[in-house]
């Protein structure tokens, strides 16, 4: 299997479903327009991949995994344009685009982030081919991964911490929540269409928290290290920001070492799954080496 | 039956349900105080009531509703903490009280909404009592009455005829959106828990589409007509704000008349029903007649 292919294959079709979402919708064209543009803006579609390669571990065919992948990127989208906003980050750029609330005005983004947040659900709960059992729980596990328990809790503890030195453990709090949750969700929700057993679930759950802070912290030090091109974004803005980040914490090379023992614990906890886990194993090696 | 005991005792049920969802939730204090804020800011409590009164004219019990009658009013309240925002309708009071963004900031804000939005989709698929199949049915329909086939949808119709003349189909559009949406997924919800028959569940939507209709008629009425210390905001707002209206599109008497046409559609429909829908019929002069 040429597993860099595979990704591609996915990410094409993703990126083909996505757009067919918005399109069938009878809505206002500015509100699909905005929804649109921050879809299509790029990105690794690193949750929808996940899902994906996990279902593959499966051995279950995509279109059973494909809501709810492009529910994971619409909640990621809609996040983004948030975050983006002048009362939050106030990102005049996005992955070398203007963002939404440039193009579209802030009251249009506003309202297209709570469109995708909502389509979100409904998706998942028309999707076809899945019991309505296994909807339900989808539904609900992608709310508590989103919602005040997950990511947007993980995004108020960001903003209160700002600005203030913080400690490992409230950092590793913030990006549990903030990012790590809906990673976290992704793997689950593969797992769970992949009919896993609990044993399983837990050890793909735990896989994935290691993941997930692995995948922050290699962006703690892109963010020092990286290239401006590839990351479409300004090198040591963090620093300037006087963000707390691991290598902050730790040192550079503190959180290079902190990288590499989470993925190395992702790892050993993949191959306890007994499944052919080869795309995540792939996903892995892209986490740990990315340079954007 | 004293209908207002019961709808009262309804309301106090609901108001004793809401912060006990938020109480439950493990997340940053900050957020949960910013959604128990608004949810606790007063209201009518028109969805949820809407949503057990149906259920009470299909003699189910109200536990059956609670968790959906507090995800509408979660979704209800999340949409006018974003529509307060500086980048939308500018308020710096609701129900006399100062808006959530004046308190909490606007960075808190909007993640208090979005935290309520996600959060209504939770408390549903998590509702006990309730098949797997309902829950989904549920899920979806409200998912597309609030989002951008929906509540999102007449919100961005409403900014776009903003300052611009527009005619009364356009205003339908935009009430039946803006308003209407979640109003009859109220009226549709009570009626899929209270095991309606399709023909029963068309009368009942049809229903609600009028009642939609003349509680917007009735808002816009009180704009002029209305005491400031009752609807507890200043009156003759639209007029200074050059809002499009039904008065102003009508004249007063022309909407009055079709508040009553609208509200003796309502009635013939609920009639048509064949199960005692008294409460119903009690909301429907409440619509008709309230003066806040």
């Amino acid at each position: 299997m040429n597993m860099e292919l595979v990704l591609r294959q996915y990410k094409e079709q993703i990126e083909q479903q996505l757009p067919a979402y918005i399109e069938s919708l009878q809505a206002p064209e500015t509100i699909k327009e905005a929804m649109l543009y921050s879809l299509q803006a790029g990105g690794k579609r690193i949750r929808p991949l996940l899902l994906l390669s996990t279902l593959h571990a499966f051995q279950k065919p995509v279109h059973i995994g494909m809501p709810t992948a492009c529910a994971l990127e619409m909640i990621h989208t809609y996040s983004l344009i948030h975050d983006d906003l002048p009362s939050m980050d106030n990102d005049d750029l996005r992955r070398g685009k203007p963002t939404n609330h440039k193009v579209f005005g802030e009251a249009n983004a506003i309202l297209a982030g709570d469109a995708l947040l909502t389509y979100a659900f409904q998706v998942v709960a028309d999707a076809e081919a899945i019991s309505s059992d296994v909807k339900v729980r989808l539904i609900s596990e992608l709310a508590k991964a989103a919602g005040p328990e997950g990511m947007v809790g993980g995004q108020v503890a960001d903003l209160e911490g700002e600005g203030k030195t913080i400690h490992l453990q409230q950092l590793e709090y913030i990006h549990r929540h903030k990012t790590g949750k809906l990673l976290q969700y992704s793997v689950r929700a593969g797992a769970i269409l992949g009919e896993a057993t609990e044993k399983q679930l837990t050890l793909l759950t735990a896989f994935a928290d290691h993941l997930g802070l692995a995948f922050q912290i290699r962006d703690d030090i892109l963010d020092i290290e990286g290239d401006e091109q590839k990351i479409g974004k300004k090198v040591g803005s963090d620093i300037e920001n006087h963000k707390s980040t691991y290598p902050a914490l730790l040192t550079l090379d503190g959180a290079k070492r902190k990288l590499r023992d989470h993925m190395k614990e992702a790892r050993t906890l993949l191959h306890e799954v007994g499944v052919d886990a080869s795309l995540l194993h792939y996903i892995c090696d892209i986490v740990e080496t990315r340079d954007h």
